[in-house]
């Protein structure tokens, strides 16, 4: 869509997280499952931790998930995994990923 | 997430796009079905213009779209609307509202 607006003082409104040197970024919204993140991931391997429960949505691409005690599994569009609180988790990403992460 | 990194001249991995004085915001991606951005709007009233035909699929919440010759109609969590290049449409939000546009 067109209409860019790059005044970098105005883009408080909505929350933009940058992850691993600007490979994994994200956009924060309410919603009524309560507060999440859409974002993208580039190719490239994360560990994340999750200080909240979190619910990640897959929107675009492959998601390759290693959960604690668990080995890695496959998720794809509208496909989603749960994370517990105070845990962490390994992401592989082949392309980029869209997602949607619900948490708290 | 955490492992926030808010080192601005790394974010250019993916591109960040800001609208409507940060009320629209946007990151891009690749996608199977070719570019495509991820995006969050707050509450409020948006004209777009599309250069490209464009796919939008509703990630989270509800937009009321009016494209051109039509009347608002309202689109949930996984519906989408076509738009045509070179015509403009608006859309209303309520609420947060996430999206993935495709287009290109």
């Amino acid at each position: 869509m067109s209409n860019s607006d790059n005044s970098s003082e105005l883009n408080d409104v909505i929350s933009h997280n940058v992850y691993f040197e600007g490979k994994v970024q994200s956009l924060g919204l309410e919603t009524l499952k309560g507060k999440a993140t859409v974002g993208v991931m580039k190719k490239g391997t994360y560990t994340f931790s999750a200080s909240s429960p979190e619910e990640m949505v897959i929107v675009s691409g492959i998601m390759h998930v290693k959960l604690p005690g668990d080995s890695y599994k496959e998720y794809k569009s509208q496909e989603n995994f749960h994370v517990a609180a105070g845990t962490s988790f390994d992401i592989i990403c082949d392309d980029d990923v869209a997602y949607i992460c619900y948490y708290g």
